[in-house]
């Protein structure tokens, strides 16, 4: 299961430290100006090596696209994205091959495959997600030629939320050796109201679904989340006024298709499992062992993840979009 | 998208105030010892005038099994469940007919359809929920005979976690005719691990998307959820032990497959938005309206969401399950 | 897999002696009016007991909407479809119970789940195709209102071509105990050009997998078909005119795309494998038989099959259409 | 719809003449020996310029493996395939840019799309099947493993059945600057009985769905096929005896359920529509235009379909392999 979408359905291929990563986007709408450098912005927003918090792994991650624009423009055949890996120091990993990283996927994969690549977590590797944000970035632009923009922040790192305090936990973490989490909210703005299919296409649960598609999501709420479970009906339910809603506790979804209003949903992401101190593991042949992770990794990697997070959102939206359009022939006829 | 699952297929039909609800499942293994009798009592729980803290509906909501069983073993032909409405007070929605009742779907149907069945929700009723459960209850029988079990459980109610309270909490919303949601958490124990596909097939997020696909969840976690996002990584990683793993703070997913641990998922359950209390709302011609719903509503759906989130649960699980089977010669060949 | 379509998605369940065969419809466009009239002649057309050409099994087949209606309007949530069996003379099987008919699917039924209703085919009985009818049916309505016509016609039976001839051979081989097949042409008229999808969705591939889904089909054609391998190049290519296409051996579509002119598809239905002679066999247990299959049989299935290729047809452009329908927003924001 | 399968997932992505064509599968079990050693002799069987009789483009067609594996082996994600384009004298096509030439796609493309890369057919190019037959091959490799074979060959050329009038058909063609059809049969053996799904994923209908989607093919029969329809009950149906079935008729295939015996399918294949003579056509205008097609093509598709043939048969027979195998521990529990 290596395609997500119905409509704008992205098939992602890749290891990290294979040849190459990339996407193939079947059903995208033909017409649509698009050129690598659409793309391209995206993917740095995700690169590692751009400040001194996250991973120095330096790969210079440019995007190709193979197949499906013609003199610029999108032809409605799929879209073939691809992105060469060059830095690959996979000698690093050696010592790996038959250790399973806790909190990795390490152990999974093997419990699962029987084989993997050990090089950098191969396909579980956190480099997967450059095939989503290249795929991602292509919803991003169809989604803005539609007047949808899709924007990620960060809430929290560590339980912290001011720009200072988050950005001291994340020193002192790698200072540590060791690595933190946090929260990261994704806002859609200009949704038209219509998107989402009931009863298990719900537009709440295709975003939970490829949010906690990423690897570090360990939870997703949608407006209010968490907290609604707390508070009353009364105070819950969001007023329907001549002028629209009132409030948006519900964050843009009800019954599980957008009202209109911004569309709220956040993540909770974990602390990178890659740390540099000592940690009791197993070898495949399941006696202990003491591992501890060198190599270059992120003390955090909540703000690589904004843009996953936007690119996943970006799809899911897309994707809800497609499937309205399909009937809204059928409803104009009726009006 | 009335389907849930790509193994285990389940399509649900019905309205709250039709005719029948039901769901038709494609792909069941065939030789499953089945009767009506296997799901009735999931039903059972679900069901409405159960205790004085739920809704007083009193349906009998049997389920009749129509097709795809033979001598009361399954044939691997398509199920289909069904489930007749008996007690169909639609007079008591009338004055709803042109009203967006708030925190409903009422206005998003609208918007997406510019026609609904407005009697009690019609397809984005609670009551469509009695089809996944019909389902469910297949499902959790097949796990079952795999020696897998799931089990959801109240953990707090508006706040509160301890028994009394949260019964008093229900009462207290009752009486002041407002309402109150909670929290439920759902455990699956006997998963083997290596169920769950990367990237976007993970088992965590088929979880997620199961779990936000019913009507009033709002939010949903994994393991530790939203408190990972707090914690380090020296703190959040599981130890290996030749034992096997020494904590479980990832809930049993890790890189979206299965460790063969308790698998824990969490869930997020808004207040009824059935009050009765006037609440501010328009009608559909967009004019400024009081509305007060009476008619029979739970306080607290919570309990009631409890079989559900197992049933959804046990769908994703079982799907993983299946997905998982169609490789497994492969491996065994392979050692 | 018991579900066509990837828009407009039908489910069908039921076995031949059970309590019910049916369709729940996921995808059906709102605003359409339909009601139990708008189905029941098509399943009329195919009913067993029409006359002395046909099987004499004299079911009612009553079709019967449980939902996705509300008055008489389709609301775009699941049309759930029901025919209840009535006249199940199941005993008329007991002797076939742990023998494998020859031409039938008994022997394949029971290679592949180990247990089977014997009862008249169960799930492979030609009386699954009731089912296929209801949901087409609704497909020819809703095509219908966008200009779309379906029509199929008996063009041979055991290679004869005349009305008088063909109807002699079905009598003849009444009356010898034996079964006669034939050729079904279906023609969609008014259909407009650019539906179908390449690579994998063309739309003659469509339209033949939905034709040899047919239990009885062992061949499809698309416009020359079989005789387009004998033509050259310079007569099989249809030349384009400022008028249209001056000729139209491709039967309507062009690299998997509707051109806009006729479509025209024919199959190959074998003879009846249900024969009043004797014939060799085997039992469960390998055993050698003699089986001579009494009951009520039809000599010739091709009148009652071509209600279910136009159906079968009218899926499949219809899923088509939807998916163009995706993209049509784009193309005229485009012009 | 680029995608093939609903296990093994083909989706195929590139043109005619842009940069590169390829393939991701998704679903491939791991364990299996892979090389490109092991794709390359399909793609030089499909290949150009191999003897008078076909076109004289020369391309290399070299496949390489991008992803997937590790250390030769698969590793049960995603593989992708990719054969970069080298030989592209686009310029040849300059003159077509606004012509639809008859029998090709061009007219229908610019229907659905508004805009297409003219160049060689572009994503309609029987170039296309590039993609497929480096997946085919890895299919074919893996049913090879599980002792199942597919073999193609050519059984008519324009009418023609001998050796030497089949090659004479073409050579003369080819000098009268016109072009010619015919039949390719492939045969499955060693399949097991129990493959293929009623009602839609039926077998035969998935390998009409993966032959009919091959660009040229017109027509497809499975066992006796069209001649079925000429026969009697009692000549067509193949008795069981204790040594297994007496005929095969049917042509492994009852109920859309492999029997154990051959499979055996056919194909009518158009005669290329790229020919040396004068055509009456229109350009995008609408305006009356003669066209005369110069440039590098086959006066013979035919021989270069079979191992297209062959490969599309072998992604239908191991999808339906694989959703076998879901349900073998439900099977041999049950035993």
């Amino acid at each position: 299961m290596n395609t997500y979408g119905r409509n704008f359905r992205v098939t992602t291929f890749g290891e990290s430290h294979g040849k190459a990563l990339g996407a193939v986007i079947d059903g995208c709408p033909p017409g649509i100006a698009l050129a690598e450098a659409d793309i391209q912005p995206y993917l740095d927003r995700r690169r590692p090596g751009t400040s001194d918090l996250v991973s120095a792994r330096s790969e210079a991650d440019r995007v190709e696209i193979l197949s499906g624009t013609f003199e610029g423009v999108t032809t409605g055949t799929p879209l073939a994205l691809i992105v060469y890996n060059s830095n690959q120091r996979s000698g690093d990993y050696d010592a790996l091959r038959d250790l399973f990283r806790p909190g990795h996927a390490d152990y999974t994969y093997h419990a699962k495959y029987g084989i993997r690549d050990h090089r950098g977590g191969g396909r579980s590797s956190g480099r997967e997600t450059l095939s989503r944000v290249a795929a991602g970035a292509v919803a991003v632009n169809i989604l803005g030629c539609c007047g949808i923009r899709v924007a990620g922040s960060i809430r929290e790192i560590h339980g912290k939320t001011g720009h200072a305090e988050m950005e001291a936990e994340i020193r002192s973490a790698r200072d540590r050796g060791d690595s933190v989490g946090g929260i990261v909210e994704v806002i859609v703005t200009g949704c038209p109201p219509g998107l989402g299919d009931p009863v298990f296409g719900k537009l709440d649960a295709a975003i939970a679904a490829a949010l906690m598609g990423i690897g570090a999501v360990k939870g997703v709420e949608i407006g209010d989340g968490f907290a609604a479970a707390r508070a009353s009906g009364s105070e819950n339910n969001d007023p329907l006024t001549p002028e629209g809603f009132a409030s948006n506790h519900a964050g843009g979804i009800l019954g599980g298709i957008s009202t209109g209003q911004e569309i709220v949903a956040r993540i909770a992401v974990k602390p990178t499992p890659s740390i540099n101190l000592p940690q009791r593991t197993v070898d495949a042949a399941g006696a202990e062992r003491e591992i501890r992770i060198g190599g270059r990794h992120d003390p955090c990697i909540v703000p690589r993840i904004v843009p996953v997070a936007e690119c996943m959102t970006a799809l899911a939206v897309l994707d809800a979009f497609l499937e309205r359009e399909k009937y809204r022939g059928f409803l104009e006829k009726e009006e």
